[in-house]
């Protein structure tokens, strides 16, 4: 199932910043970096045209077969490429995709935006 | 495709409110009245314990077959049935869950927390 896996990122965060129409876009430079990064077996970093959490970019979210979906706001292009990754090799090595509170992320603890249930889990 | 559309409902939400341990909470009361109003065919109602949008409950999410999924946060338990209601037969009336702009509730326009890509778009 972990080639379900993906880590959406989205490339028109602006982090909240006024930007030039053609520049780079702070959510496009996290992806950019994403995908250079050795990342975990398995996992597909998917590219999103907006994730619709504009005013709390960069935004991610990890989704991947019997999975809860987890969105993350807050996210720093520069400082937090690896953690994502790191946080995101904890949700794969999880069946249902919930990293235990204590060897969570601190940055996922306090900017978890939203999670939607697995379709596959008929009563939640 | 319609019959796997649902409206997720946390039921754990407690708009922001100190609430007894055993009191019936905002999101309960919202669930509550969403299972007893009519609603649009094909629309499946299901109890949710916790989307994790907790600051800013009660909080639904609209999901089903090829559409995106959206996640509305702000929702009032007592104002907000019908229209997250009529939000849903919008919804299901689309094919990729984007509801025209022009057309989508005030609320939707104001208080979504995120959407998710469908699985089956390779590419967005």
């Amino acid at each position: 199932m972990n080639d379900q896996t993906e880590l959406l990122v989205c490339i028109k965060c602006r982090s909240g910043q006024q930007m030039a129409k053609d520049s780079r876009r702070s959510g496009q430079a996290l992806f950019d970096t994403l995908t250079q990064l050795d990342r975990p077996a398995g996992l597909r970093v998917t590219a999103v045209e907006c994730l619709q959490n504009c005013d709390h970019g960069c935004t991610v979210a990890l989704r991947g077969g019997a999975r809860w979906t987890y969105v993350y706001g807050n996210v720093d292009e520069n400082a937090d490429p690896a953690m994502i990754l790191n946080g995101a090799a904890q949700y794969l090595a999880t069946a249902d995709g919930i990293i235990p509170w204590r060897e969570r992320p601190e940055h996922f603890k306090r900017n978890c935006v939203a999670r939607i249930p697995p379709l596959e889990v008929p009563h939640v």
